[in-house]
């Protein structure tokens, strides 16, 4: 999944296992800690000052004293460290320099071509990354981790695009290195509809444990959050939607090969196409979107379908997973509307009573920044690992 | 999901810690405890003490010597308590005794008729029990916990079964107080299909971490391994892929209501009808496999369309979870070779070749053995779990 990435020692060190006791952010005294491990009061000293040396904890004040000097506290510093986040879409590119709890010290999004092809797209990702860290008046040894996300599957292992159909010149790239290269720290890249549900989760719904987030733009596909953490499968190819055939819709033809494909049938290219041979004016779904804001009935009817179709495949998911949300993304304001008007009318009348009577199906809150903040919180979670930190504490 | 589940004390010990650590069965010495831990000898003897007191350690032997007298080492010992498995389908109960390894001390198998309701059931399922504690040689207040499946949907947080369809009679039953006082154990209670999927990835394969079981009986259903543990959603319902809509097959009303469910397309008291239908003298699913054997077309044609009909959703799933293997039970010999070589067809088809490159679709090894032997797995993780070795350790 990346190059860099460091391997646990053989033998964890108490500090790094009292790290991630303090990773909930509550401030805790020497003595509070002594009281949930167990450990003498001088082992809890020399691994506090370990910890306070690293600066992934600080002191964060004192507590209510019972007689006496009030007693220090400790939490952990999302400020200790700096990752950069990469959203790589179709047509853009958005990136942020973010502290270890996502929080954006700088930020840039701009059109980038992604098939440009993975030298000049790489290339322009590492000259805005160097103009984010001028404005945050940091520097690039501070990069903790890269976190990247790329419209396309990803081999888990590796970090490599893998057969991407809208990323020409990607197939097997080796970003990490490339990356790795450029920057000087650790990369972790995967697809784009994992890292908008990781972004998603950690900002909106941090409380959900079962929730499938849908991308739903000119390709589809979905992020799976299971019992708490994304689940990418054994290949990091979970969640590929696409090309899943929907109940009913044989008829129509993909560019896979196959027939009835949820992309072919819902994809925004699909109902573009299918607007514009009924003799719409229509060359992108900006046009489309425009078409639904004047009321064209046409355009309603096919994005309530398209709506429709999505739910027959989320129908089977929710089935199969039982999540409690459900998150569109990918697609905002009236058409997410109609969209997900037509999703609830197939879920609900197709799933099961039981998987349903507590599900909610829901607009994307962090919407376009879904991906961004996502690729910083999987960076940080890089970071703020077990195993990274016993590394960092060596 | 369980009456007498135990909480976690608030303090967790350097005992429970250290179990946790030996769980994986191989023989430590106290030297090696300390240099994995990095706590003082005397710590670590303590420590040991206690574990040895439990039962849950036991001496296995000496390690090498470096000179002097050569040192003890300890493990994990399995024998130290036992389990009672309980395997309940439609029409039959299969309970173990078992040792934390689910290794079998005494087991019994009979026709048990889930629709006389709970009462009777479970009174039987009490009966057996004793009966193989006798055989064993062992008491009523040995039994550390009771691991259930049943033919239906559970509520996960009670275990509780919530309007199951073929259990008349048990909904909301609670089957963990029941047998909780009737045995004076914590009892855990899943549905039948998610127990033989832990049945079938404990006995069979332990290294696969994305594993997807299908049950194919009077009832279709899977139980979804990923990232190496049971994925249950939020209710406990994942994996109802019963009334999943099959691509193609609206034509076919299902009970529920609904057209083109998976149970009413292929589920095997679907095939019985329809080749009663069509002339054929069958009236349960081993009629069916005696036309198997005997080279019916029609029997053959029909359940190999049923093994694509299962595949077109299995395809689904496929994509959506990435799993590395699909294991198919809950049908043996003929049957099953004809069933998979139709869901072969249809997954390979229709899946993306980045989930499909290595992925294996093969029979269950562990057969009628999977439910009883995943009941007891469920029941002694319970056992060893974190919060219980803490209060064990108390």
């Amino acid at each position: 999944m990346a190059a860099d990435i460091v391997k646990a020692p053989s033998r964890p060190s108490g500090a790094g296992e009292m790290f991630q006791l303090l990773r909930d952010g509550a401030p805790r005294t020497r003595a509070e800690l002594a009281q949930i491990t167990g450990q003498a009061r001088s082992t809890i000293a020399a691994r506090v000052e370990q910890l306070l040396a690293s600066g992934l904890v600080a002191p964060t004040g004192e507590a209510a004293s019972t007689g006496g000097r009030p007693p220090a506290t400790f939490a952990f510093n999302p400020a200790a460290r700096i990752v950069l986040g990469v959203d790589l879409g179709a047509t853009h590119a958005t990136l942020a320099l973010t502290d270890l709890a996502s929080d954006v010290l700088a930020e840039h999004s701009e059109p980038l071509d992604i098939a440009l092809g993975p030298g000049p797209v790489l290339e322009r990702v590492v000259a805005i990354a160097h103009e984010l860290l001028a404005a945050a008046g940091r520097a690039r040894h501070e990069i903790a981790s890269v976190g990247v996300g790329v419209p396309g599957p990803v081999d888990h292992e590796t970090g490599r695009p893998k057969s991407p159909p809208i990323m020409p010149g990607w197939d097997d790239a080796d970003v990490p290195a490339i990356l790795h290269e450029a920057l000087g720290a650790p990369v972790l890249v995967d697809n784009d509809v994992n890292i908008m549900a990781l972004g998603e989760h950690a900002t909106s719904w941090p409380d959900v444990d079962h929730l499938l987030f849908v991308k739903i733009a000119t390709g589809i596909g979905a992020g799976i959050i299971s019992d708490g953490e994304i689940r990418r499968g054994a290949q990091g190819a979970a969640g590929d939607l696409g090309h899943v055939a929907v109940p009913d819709r044989t008829d129509v033809v993909c560019r896979c090969g196959n027939t009835g494909c949820l992309e072919a049938v819902a994809g925004g290219a699909a109902l573009v196409e299918r607007l514009r041979t009924s003799g719409r004016v229509v060359t992108s779904t900006a046009d489309l979107v425009a078409l639904l804001r004047a009321g064209d009935t046409e355009a309603v009817q096919a994005v309530r379908q398209a709506g429709r179709d999505v739910g027959a495949v989320l129908a089977t998911c929710v089935n199969m997973l039982n999540p409690s949300m459900v998150v569109i993304g990918g697609v905002v304001g009236i058409a997410a509307e109609q969209l997900i008007a037509g999703i609830r009318e197939v879920v609900y009348r197709r799933s099961l009573p039981l998987a349903t009577q507590h599900l909610r199906i829901v607009a994307s809150r962090s919407q376009q920044r879904a991906g961004v903040l996502g690729a910083s919180v999987m960076a940080a979670e890089h970071v703020l690992s077990a195993p990274a930190v016993e590394a960092l504490l060596l």
